[in-house]
């Protein structure tokens, strides 16, 4: 796991003012991504403030030697795959310097501050090519919330507790924060309906996730233990996981969900490192008495001790007669990372148990994170029991699943005494009309 | 649907000897992929008899001019995903003009023959860079017969004959043709097991499939209407996507295969044109009587007149001791392509028509394709009811699943009378033991 160390500080400050005291992107986070300044092309670049450093500006400026160096080049390019296959070393090295760079009283504002671009003006692009996208299903709650509407007499199926379930999903629908999503069609076939029908979904739903991004990966038939699996992990994201739960209904069996979730996922555009979080881990949350202990190649005591992660989840709407009325985003749901049942480091190792390679820049969802009660829901299908008590936003509007115009928001907060807080940057994206 | 002209006349016959009469590669067929020649790089090249024409020697040589020539350096280099992308008018007049340069009799045969490589001496790779894979189950038999071992009281499901079902596989994973497949280990749970434990898989079978490569994709949230469905598929190959059955029943629910599947999926290294394959179109086979008629949305004309593929599909086992006393490979299932349930173009509109995007290179399994006998099940767990009736190979031994050394080899051939044979080369690959 990584270690803290003085670019952890929560007095350090950056001589770029809005980064101090900022949400997301304090000087503590630091996270990168691919931006496109305005008439410019894709590049890499780091979060600091309202700001973007260019990377590859600030090669050019000399602002990077040595490890940090080869780092930020492997940065620099329109994906940030050749950076995530670098690993923590290069990362850390990397981290470092970007920290000595902008923090106050740095020797190199001069040259820096010429490589600083304003987000606003800034379009921001997938980070990576994503080459496979994995989604899991490790929120405990979510899981018993959904399986008993699916499947009331066994929410809970007998393989869950020894079993990280996970499944694959379509990386080529994946976009970045802020791609409106369209309503898709499919066939469905509502509960007093004798044949399935071709229309649009009308029980749209968005799921709250984190997203994991694998940093080097691994040889086809060569598996991860669970000790070397933190290595492996080059960072995270909030994903939401669009789904449309009538054509899930539907179609779901024997094989699992498939076009009711490939027509859209959005993640955040930024990669917040494992060393950023750090200070965040927790233990793994002890299992209920009675509930059996993982196998050993899911068993190891630095994953027991700090496999978790302290991070708030939160879900917000916003509809088409908010926007007008002028109406904050209206938070329906609360949740934290600490409800997972397995940890990202059993995710990888499970993964990759069986030989299956995993790849710089492959995506995992940790499934939706609920919480343990109705305000902590991380789809609207467990919030509103399937569309039975909707939600009664700020506006007075009620939602039991999304309508067009709406816009949903995903926002991460970590907070611990001692340490700056930091955040991901949104998640958000509106539902268009279907076709 | 592709025409029938003059590169399908069964009387054509090339200078290149050993492609006449030869069973996978004549001169009607003219598949592409990438190789690698002894000491050089991968590069795109197309096969005939035992040759590979070296696809950039071609051009430099100064053999292809107009779009054949912007199809030819499309499919140059070490993936063809600019080819696929190109779609059918480029494509088609590749073909033309390779069946033109490769004709007994062309003058073309001095320039030619020297970017002719014998095939024994180059190394297979990918064709292209695969995005997506995502695997159907449009094998009624299969999924009927593997139905009744999974859920005896329940074989096909509800949704089977409306729903061309389908979910995502690992695109990681998926080898060439001749690359060894290690058994995996995972979680199982026999049934007389209280608890699950980690051991290498007892249940290890092959899948006989259809792969399907994508040509042009679709924008995310632009369906591929049923009429223009053709249009967007760039080939064919043989898939086989690896199950370990004992993994699969312990974790498939309810979310779907995972490690039982993505340890590693084998496909045959040629795609073979929809052009190649014009002339065994057949009419969508007839649905059983009292069948739903598909939706809308799944019915065009042309695909129920041409939708179908008459394609005999074969599946060998060549053991360490067959090898050994030089028996040739023993056939265990004889099927054929004509058993699908559903078209291809109805899979790749039923894939888009939530606006799912597809990308040229994409990959499509069409899932294992069994008969409606016990001699024609595309899998092993079919052939013995789930171990329970063993296979007997030509050297004595028996087979409930494969067992360490196993070498699983797939074929398909085409034959219709007044049209030269061909086939699609093999499929192959053996079993090494689990770690």
């Amino acid at each position: 796991m990584a270690q803290l160390d003085h670019t952890h500080d929560p007095k350090l400050e950056s001589w770029v003012a809005s980064a101090n005291g900022h949400a997301d992107f304090p000087i503590q986070n630091l996270p990168l991504g691919v931006f496109s300044p305005r008439g410019g092309g894709p590049r890499g670049g780091v979060a600091i403030g309202d700001r973007i450093l260019d990377l590859p500006a600030a090669l050019a400026a000399g602002l990077f030697t040595g490890e940090a160096a080869r780092a930020a080049e492997a940065a620099s390019g329109a994906a940030l795959n050749a950076f995530l296959a670098l690993g923590a070393g290069p990362r850390q090295a990397l981290r470092r310097r970007l920290s000595e760079i902008l923090a106050q009283g740095s020797p190199d504002q001069g040259k820096a501050d010429g490589c600083l671009q304003a987000a606003s003006d800034c379009t921001l692009h997938l980070p990576a090519r994503i080459g496979d996208y994995t989604d899991f299903y490790v929120g405990i709650h979510h899981a018993t919330n959904v399986g008993k509407q699916f499947r009331p007499d066994n929410p809970l199926l007998p393989n869950y507790k020894h079993v990280p379930i996970g499944y694959h999903g379509r990386a080529s629908s994946i976009r970045p924060s802020g791609v409106p999503v369209r309503r898709p069609r499919g066939q469905t076939k509502p509960p007093d309906a004798s044949e399935p029908g071709f229309r649009p979904s009308q029980r749209l739903d968005y799921e709250l996730e984190l997203g994991v991004w694998i940093g080097p990966g691994n040889e086809l038939g060569e598996p991860i233990g669970i000790a070397e699996a933190p290595g492996h992990i080059g960072g995270y994201c909030l994903l939401n996981d669009w789904s449309a739960r009538d054509i899930q209904a539907w179609e779901y069996q024997p094989l699992g969900p498939f076009l009711a979730k490939n027509f859209a996922s959005t993640i955040s555009a930024w990669i917040v490192t494992p060393e950023a979080l750090a200070p965040f881990r927790i233990p793994q949350p002890s299992r209920p008495e009675g509930d059996p202990a993982p196998l050993p190649y899911l068993t190891d005591e630095a994953d027991r001790n700090e496999g978790g992660l302290d991070l708030e989840l939160e879900v917000l709407i916003l509809t088409p007669a908010m926007r007008e009325k002028r109406l904050p985003p209206h938070c329906v749901a609360l949740s934290n990372a600490r409800h997972m049942y397995w940890t990202v480091a059993q995710m990888v190792t499970h993964h990759t148990c069986n030989g299956c390679n995993l790849q710089p820049g492959d995506l995992l969802g940790t499934g939706t994170i609920s919480g343990p009660d109705q305000e902590s829901c991380g789809s609207i299908l467990e919030t509103t029991l399937g569309g039975k008590n909707p939600i009664v936003l700020a506006s007075g509007e009620e939602r039991r699943f999304l309508e067009d115009g709406d816009e949903v928001i995903l926002r991460a907060r970590s907070r611990k005494e001692g340490f700056a807080p930091i955040g991901f940057g949104e998640c958000r994206a509106t539902i268009l009309p279907s076709l």
